[in-house]
C-alpha cells in the first residue's frame, strides 16, 4: 500500500503553476499551500472543494512566510513566530476543508522549511508546537530519520515516512539540493522506475552512486514540473500496475 | 445592557499599535486583527490567551488585504476572491481561539471594507458569503441599518447593532471621514458623554448637529488613539455607574 | 510610424506569466512591470538587459501595491501616497535601467489604476506628481482625452496617445471591462486588423457596434495572453507589410 | 572628527517606529529604511526631505525582504537575487533623495543582513554587486574586518568603520545577539561613556570583560530604543564637549 502525495494551490492570484485538479486526478493526498509560499485563499477553497469531490486527503503545506522566494529560502524564524504562522496556516486551510466537508488531516512542511526541519531540532519543535495548537493531532510527513518526525513522535502526533521519486538523494538520505547536478530527476521513465523501486523497498542510488533504501508510506510528487500530470498518471499506474494499492495512509 | 468592542493585535511584526493587554481589562468584547490589515500570527495567539483568560469574548477583525494602508483604502475586490480572503482570515484566528479554550463568537469588517459594506451590497454579501464559511453562524458587529446586516440577516446570521462614541456621524447616521473636521472626537469628556448617551438611546448630534439616535448592543472603543487605555477604563466607569451591565451580547 | 508596447517583467519569484525575451522580438517598448503588481528585482534586471541589448525603450509599467489582485482591483489610495508609490517604482526600475546602459523613458499605469486614472483626476494628478519626482520629464503613455493625459500635460510631461487592439472599447471610447462580453479580443485574425485598422486610422466597432476612430502613436500588445509571442510576431509584420515604421515614439 | 549615524524611516504605512525628525537634529548621516523591512514610499519621501533641508547625508539601508521579521530574521537569499533586491531599494531611495536636492550616498545593511554580511562572503558579495548597480561608487558602512568590507574594498568601494554605543560586543569584535545579555545596552549614561571611549579610540568591554579597541569614523545609535532621541542628543553633545567634530564622513 503506498500514497501519492503532491504539492497544489501553488499559484497566486494572477499566476498559476499546477494543474490542480489534473493532479487530484491521480494523486491520494494534497499537500495544499496556505497563503505564505504561495496559495490565496480562492484558489485554496476551490482545491480543496476539488479534493473533498475526488475524495483526496487534504494536507496542509506550511511554509515560510516567502511569496518572492517560493519558501525556498532558509529563513531563521525565532521558534515562538514559526509555531504561530504553522498554526495560522492551518487554521487558515481547515476553515476550507471544514466548508467542504472534510478536514485538513496532515501536514507538510514546504520547501527550505521542509529541509530545514530534517536536521535542526529546534526549528523542527517549533512546527510540531504549530501544529500541536490544531484541534486534533495531525500526522506529519517528512522523511524517515528526521528532526521533524523525532520531535513530532515526542508530542505525540503520528509520523509518515516519505520519499521523493523525482528528487536526488545525497549519500545520508536526505534530498539533494535542486540546484545540484542530480538534484531533480526529470527524465520521466527513470521517475517512475525510482517510485516503483521505492514502493517495493528496493534500493535507489544516491546522487554519488550510493545505494539507498528508502522507507516510504508516501510518495511525493513534483506538480510544478513540465509534464507534471502526465507523470503523474504514469507512476500512479505503475504502482496499481505493479500490485500496490495506491491509497491514503491513515 | 451594553457590550464594549476594540481593535486589539493591531501590531505586526517589530510594530505595536494598541495595548491589548491593558484594553482587555475595559473592553468585553476583542476584535482582533487576523493579519491582512495588521495582526501578525504571535501577537493573534497572544491576544486570544489574554482574551481568553480574562473572559473577553473574541471576534474576527477581518480586513481587506492591505498592511501598507492598514485596511483603510477601499478596495474593489471581486466577491469571490472578497469572500474566501474573509473566510480565511476566520480560520486564521479560530485555530488560536480555539487553542485558547475558547472561540471567535462574532466578526467585525475593519476600516475601509466595514464602511464599504454600509453601502455597497455586493462586498456586503461576499463578506456574509465568507463568514458562512465557518463551522457555526457568527453574528456580525455593524451600523444599524448597513448592507452588511441586512445581507447578514439574509442569510441567518444574528446582527449586532453598534455605535461609535469616538467617531462623527453624518447627518444619515454613517461615519464621517477620520480626515474630514469632527470626524473623530478626541476630546474625552465628550467621548465619555457620547457613550452614556448613546447607551441611555439618547441623542447624540452629527457632525452637522443634526441630532441622531443611535441604537446600540454594542460601544465601539478605538485602541490606536493617544489615551485609550485611559479612556476605555472611563467610559467603562462610565457606564457602570450610570447603571448599564457592561456585557458581551449574546 | 506606429509604436508597440506590451507589459513584461510580470513574473514574480517562482511565477511567469510572460515571455520576456521572446516578446522583446516584436515590441518597440517594454512596459516592465515595477515591483508592486509583479515584476521582483531580479526579473527586472533581466528584462532590463535584453531590452537594453535589443534596443527597446523600457517604461515604468507602475500600479497598485497588490501582488494578490495583481493590481487589477481599483483602490482609494490617498494622492500623498500614490504619488510616492509611483516614484518609488519608478526610481526602482530606473537604477536597473541605467545599469543596462539606458534609462526610463516613459511610464504606463497599470490595470486598475490605468483605468481609474481615465477618469479620476486627483488619482491622475498624484502618478503624475510622482512622475515628476524623476530626473527627467517623462512621457505618459495612456488613452486620448483621458484624465492622466490631461494632469500630465498640465505638468508639461509629453503625452502619447495609445489605443488597444486586442481590447474592446465601450462607445465612449474607454476600456470595455476585462470580465464583459467583448472586453478582451481573442481572435488573433480580428487583433491583426484591428491593429491595422488603428494604425491607419480607420474605424473601430466599439463591443456595441458604434464605430470609433482611435488615435494612436502607440499600440498595446497584452503579453500574458496564450499565443502571446505569436500575435506579437503577425502584429508586427502586418503593420511592416502594411507601409508603417515600427519605432518607438520619441 | 566623528559621524553620528541612525536608522531612520522605519514606520510602515500606519506604523511609526523612530521619531525622524528629532533624530534627524542630532545625526549626521541618516540611514533611510526603504521598504523591504520597514520605510513605505512616502515615509521615505518625507525623512529625504527632512534630511535635505537639515543638510544630513542620506545612505540606503538596505534589507531582506521581511516585513513580518523586520528583517532580523536571516534569509538564505541566493547571491542573484539578493543583489537585484540590494539594487531596487537604493534605486526607490535614489528618486527622493534627488527630488529633495541630495542623493544616496552611501549604503549600510540592515539587521540580519549587517550581521550575515559579517561573517558570509557570498552575500558580501551579492551586496556589493547589488551597490555597484547605482550610478556613483557608494561607501558601505559596517563594522571594520567585515567581509562586506572587504568585498567592498575589492569592488573599489570606499569603505567607512563604525561602531555601536548601544550594542554589546562580542571577544571578536561582532555585535552580541540581541537577545543575549548584554546585547543591548540600554543605560544612556554607559552608552554616553562608551560612545566617547570608541571616538578617543579607547577601550570598550566586550560583553565577557574583554578589552577591545573599536575603530570607528562612524558611531550608530538606534532611533527605536525608549529616549532615544534624547540619548542621540546627549550623545552628540558629549562628542562635542570632548573636542571632536561631529560630521558626515566624506
Amino acid at each position: 500500500m503506498i500514497d501519492l502525495n503532491a504539492d497544489l494551490a501553488e499559484g497566486f492570484g494572477r499566476w498559476q503553476l499546477t494543474d490542480d485538479e489534473a493532479l487530484l486526478a491521480s494523486v491520494t493526498s494534497a499537500n495544499v499551500a496556505c497563503g505564505f509560499h504561495a496559495g490565496d485563499p480562492l484558489t485554496m477553497r476551490r482545491v480543496c472543494e476539488q479534493a473533498a469531490a475526488a475524495g483526496i486527503r487534504i494536507g496542509a503545506q506550511v511554509a515560510y512566510r516567502d511569496l518572492a522566494g517560493f519558501g525556498r529560502r532558509t529563513m531563521d524564524v525565532p521558534a515562538e513566530e514559526l509555531a504561530a504562522e504553522v498554526a495560522y496556516q492551518i487554521g487558515a486551510l481547515e476553515i476550507f476543508a471544514h466548508a467542504a466537508g472534510t478536514a485538513v488531516t496532515y501536514v507538510k512542511p514546504h520547501g527550505a522549511l521542509y529541509n530545514r526541519c530534517v536536521r535542526d531540532p529546534e526549528q523542527a519543535a517549533a512546527v510540531v508546537e504549530g501544529i500541536c495548537t490544531a484541534a486534533v493531532p495531525l500526522p506529519v510527513l517528512s522523511l524517515p530519520g528526521s528532526r521533524l518526525h523525532a520531535a513530532a513522535a515526542a508530542a505525540g502526533l503520528p509520523v509518515v515516512d516519505e520519499a521523493f521519486a523525482d528528487r536526488g538523494y545525497l549519500p545520508d538520505g536526505t534530498l539533494a539540493p535542486r540546484d545540484e547536478p542530480g538534484g531533480v530527476v526529470s527524465d520521466q521513465d527513470e521517475v517512475v522506475a525510482r517510485a516503483l523501486a521505492i514502493a517495493e523497498g528496493g534500493e535507489v542510488a544516491a546522487i554519488d552512486g550510493t545505494p539507498l533504501r528508502l522507507s516510504a508510506r508516501s510518495l511525493c510528487l513534483h506538480g510544478d514540473t513540465p509534464g507534471a500530470v502526465r507523470l503523474a498518471r504514469r507512476v500512479r499506474e505503475a504502482l496499481a500496475g505493479g500490485g500496490f494499492t495506491v491509497r491514503a495512509f491513515t
